[in-house]
Order: C-alpha cells, then structure tokens, then sequence
C-alpha cells in the first residue's frame, strides 16, 4: 500500500438546487482501500445522473463518495490493498461510483482501462459511462447484432454520440433524433445514417417511411409518452431499451400490440450494480471494444473541457442542451 | 403421394358469436401438400383462442383452414410430397394453424410429434398448443432458469396447468394464481408449490410475501391492469411474459421502476409464426421436453372429452370457467 497526499480541491453539493450549488471545497484525499487504486484526476466526465444527483433526485448509492462524477481520467498514484504494485504509475480512466469532480478519485482497479497512445486524458475521462451504458444496453440488454437498424433518441447527447460511433462500429444503421436542424447535421456528421428533427417532424412517421418494417433497437431516455411511440415503430422482435425516463415515468402501452409484434421493453441502470457486474463489463469492453479505441477509431465526441472550479458552468451548458458530445472539467495540469 | 379417404364431418363456425355458432358440416377431406401429413383424428384438443376465433376476434392466419382446432392426434394415413413413406400409419400429436375439430387434418410433417407407448391419444391431443406456447414463452422468451420462481395466472387453464408440470420438471418454484379455493386445491394437487386466491388475496402483496425478492418469471394472460401489478411483485432482473390479453389491451406502467429494477416486458402469439419457426420449435421440444412425455413424468392435466359433434358443448365449459386443464373433443373411434 502506497500512501497519497493529504488534500485537495473537490466539487462539492452544498444544497440540492441549480448549478450553482456546485462549489469547490477543500476535502481530504481519499485512502485506497483494497482493490481500491488512487488517481490523480486530469480530466472528469459530467454526464446527465450528475445534474439529477445535483438537484437531489439520483443520490449516491451505499459506500459511494458524496462528491458528483461518474467517470475520470488520470495516474495512478497510490493503491490500496491486492492491487499489485505495477498500477503505480499507469495511465487509466474508470467507471466510478462518484468522486470524480476532484483532483482525485478512487476507482476500483478492475473498473479502470489503459490509456493507449494517442487517446487523450480528456477523451480517456469523456469515456466509461457513455461507452459501458451504451454497450451494455445496445449489445447485451437490447442484443443489436450486425445489420439491424437502430433508433437512438438525443443523438447528439453523451450517449447518443457513443450510440452513433458504437453502432457503426459494430454494423448497424444509426437513426438518431435531435432537438434542431444543426444538431441533425452534426449527428449525421458523427457518423449517424439519418438525423430526425422531432420539433418539426413525427420521429415515428418518420423511422417507418425510413424502414418499413420498424427500428430492430430502440434506446430511450425519455420514457413517458415516447414509450409507446417507440413501440409504434419498432420492428418485429425488437427491443425497446429505456436508460432514463427524462419524459416522465408513467407510460401507457398497448399490450396486444406488443405480444403480436413480441416487442421485448426493458431498461437498466449503470451506477448501483454491483462491483462484480463492472468488472465484467469492464472485462467485456476491454476485450471487444478497447482495440478501437487503441487503434483511434473510436473516439469520443467531445464538447467542451471547463476548468474543475467552473463544475458549474459545466452543468449550465448541459442543462441549456446546447452541447454536442461530452462535456468534461479539467482538474489537473496535464490538460490534453 | 398416398390419397386420404372423400368427405369427413368437421365443426364450421356458422357466423361469429357464442357456442351454437359451432356447427357440424360435411367438407371434404383436405389433401396433403408438399410437406404435410393427413391425420386421421381421434381427439382435438380446446383452446381459449379457439373461443376468441369464434367470435370473430381471432382470424385465422394466411393459408389456414377456417375450422377451429390448434392441435389434435391421431394416425397418419397420407401424405404429401416430400414425405418418406415410413410416416404412413404413425401415431402422432401435432400443432396446426386450424382445422383440428374434424375427422381429418392436414400438419406439417415437422410439427407433429411421434405418440409413445402408454401416452393416451387423448392426452396427446391435450399437449402441442400448451407444450409450445409454454415451453417458447417460459424457457425461451423468459428464460426461466432451474431455482427461480414462476408466477402463473390461471393456475387451472390448459397453459396453467401445463406451466406447473413442466416448471417443476425444470426445477422453478410456481406460484399460480386461481379464481376459487377449490381451484387453488386443484392447481396445488398439480403440482404447484402456492396457490393464491385472487378473488380474497391481492396476488402481489401473497407474491412478495412469500418471496420478499419477487417473482423472477410471470406467465401472464390477463395484461390490462394486472401488467403493473405483476411489475410490482417481480423481482430485480425479473421477466413478464405476456402471452393473452384477456383483462385487456391497456396498461399503465412505471418505467422508472421498470429500469431501475431492470425488468423485462415481453410476450408473444404461436400461431402467427413462420413454419420453420414451429419446426425449430418442435425439435427443441421433442429433444428437451418428448424423453419425459415417453417416461410419463408429463402428462397434461385433462378436464373432460366431448364427442366432436358437441363443440359447442365444449366451448360453454371453457367460457363457463369451471375446467381444470384441458379440454378435448374426441373425433375418432379410437377414444382412448
């Protein structure tokens, strides 16, 4: 066990409420338990569960840090017991429980990838939540496979922009829903096959005229009534997979509709399961997706990097919607 | 190519509406085509969709015959083309897209499965429609796995009945739901571990009562209301199977809950299905489920046999609700 230094600057929630109740404080530097590795943050991911946290409607699971942020980039500084010594040193980012909106962050080991030549630290941070909750609701909940069609809603989102990237990567043709014509263009862009406009158009008329026979994979995160609009332009046999419910929970859905179509609905979600099922997860992509990354074809989609201290002009950017891919913070001097 | 016998008497359905619409006629016998067998029936088994086909609220597919009857048993005695000879004069239960409830019936060579030394024909008519839609919906669709827990509506229908038998061969624990204590006596008889009166019991507070984690499996046919209730009493990872909508077509659901529990909603029809669908179907059948019909470990629950003139008779005991498993109608001499 290596020990790490004693304080540093994290982001904080003073109260439940609007951005600015994001405040850097002083905190002390957490201790690697075993398992457990200590980074020095770089860069951190802010993903849409922190806004949630922020507001008050997501709290941090059992044993998770009070401190927002999913995922981070950085080096690996001091370790906790059972990490074997030639972590020291390395170049990661991780899924985490919460932590990352700090100068450091523990992760467990087994939830942490390399940082390959190439790949940026800020990239590195604007991965892991994106990319486990896109693979593991597309490909192992929703079972895209190569050659289907899917329909992603928010397609310039965190998400959606891993969804487009992923997807194409692994086959499939990408239709994606945005709220403006630019985002459209700058999904089509990122690499979607079709961008719907749903402020001007019916996304549902639309995907039917686009493929007759539905969307073989839906991912949602609005819920509510866009549940059974999905349902409406969904394939035979195709899965309907729900990561947020950002329209409201409460859906109403036609049940003959679905066992005579033999729809499949389900959803998860990432930051409360356990260790175990993120080391696998973690293991999964590592082995199937982590070569793209190695070899630069599959990058982020990035937005903006806003200092560390500036957590809550970050979070206004998200909520003003107006951004396109990841909005990371900077919490280190290596800024790249 | 073997040439069946001229004329046979077969239940037409006069016009949609109660039981007396189901009238014996003389039709022809119909000829085998490429690929089917003719059977000589002794028994055709009832079922609910058979009462919804007479109504009018269930057309039968493309191409099939618009005399009711989705399975039966009986001889083979002729053939289509590409059929080996040795087909001729076997024993035989298949699943058909109608026409059961006649002398004669035309199957699919690779829907029928071979009747064993000391199953009855009766019983065998008894099996395909609830063997299949069962075994699809439980083990396939819902992937019920040895140790978990099945919850049943209708615990004394034909597919209650045959979800108990074939759960407790596969090691699940079932929970079936019945609308008398009579009933619940009879379904516990059957083989199911609890039986919960619906009409004096709120089935999900029994459910989460006697497992706190919740059911892993529900085999629904009532949707409408009950497909919240049945969320409410699923456990972590749970599926729904929704194979009937007998309480109708509309249900309310909570997608939060659905997500952060990660269930599964799902459901589907039989008859519809593509031929080489039903055939893949019945070979996982005949390997998996056939070795326990051939030793008698399964055998289905049998309510009453009516002589094939007397459907509407039949029908009036189904939609009276007082069955307790399956009902059949005996076309042939051979009424065993």
């Amino acid at each position: 066990m290596v020990d790490g230094p004693g304080t540093m600057t994290a982001i904080g929630i003073a109260a439940p409420g609007g951005p600015d109740m994001l405040v850097p404080e002083r905190r002390a530097v957490p201790r690697a338990r075993a398992g457990e590795v200590l980074v020095r943050v770089a860069f951190a991911g802010v993903n849409r569960p922190d806004v949630l946290q922020r507001l008050g409607a997501y709290p941090p699971p059992a044993g998770a840090s009070d401190i927002p942020g999913l995922e981070m980039a950085g080096e690996v500084v001091a370790l906790g017991e059972a990490v074997a010594g030639d972590w020291l040193g390395r170049r990661v980012c991780a899924l985490v429980t919460g932590g990352g909106y700090a100068e450091y962050c523990l992760a467990r080991a087994e939830h942490c990838l390399p940082v390959p030549e190439g790949l940026s630290l800020s990239e590195a941070a604007a991965l892991p939540e994106t990319l486990f909750t896109v693979w593991h609701n597309l490909f192992e909940r929703g079972q895209a496979r190569e050659g289907e069609t899917l329909l992603v809603h928010g397609g310039t989102s965190g998400i959606g922009t891993m969804a487009i990237k992923l997807g194409k990567l692994f086959g499939l043709t990408i239709i994606v829903t945005c709220g403006s014509d630019g985002k459209c263009d700058a999904a089509l862009a990122i690499g979607a096959d079709h961008a719907i406009n749903y402020r001007t158009d019916d996304f549902g008329a639309v995907v039917s005229a686009l493929t007759p026979a539905g969307a073989n994979v839906i991912l949602d995160m609005v819920a509510g009534p866009y549940t059974q609009r999905n349902l409406d332009c969904l394939a035979e046999d195709g899965r309907l997979v729900t990561i947020a419910v950002l329209g409201g929970a409460k859906a109403e859905i036609d049940m003959a509709r679905l066992l005579v179509r033999r729809h499949t609905l389900t959803g998860s979600t990432l930051r409360a399961r356990p260790d175990g099922f993120k080391a696998r997860l973690a293991e999964t992509i590592a082995r199937d997706v982590w070569p793209y990354v190695a070899d630069g074809r599959l990058r982020p989609a990035m937005d903006r990097i806003f200092p560390l201290e500036q957590a809550a002009e970050a979070h206004r950017r998200m909520e003003g919607g107006e951004h396109i891919g990841k909005i990371v913070l900077a919490a280190g001097e290596d800024q790249t």
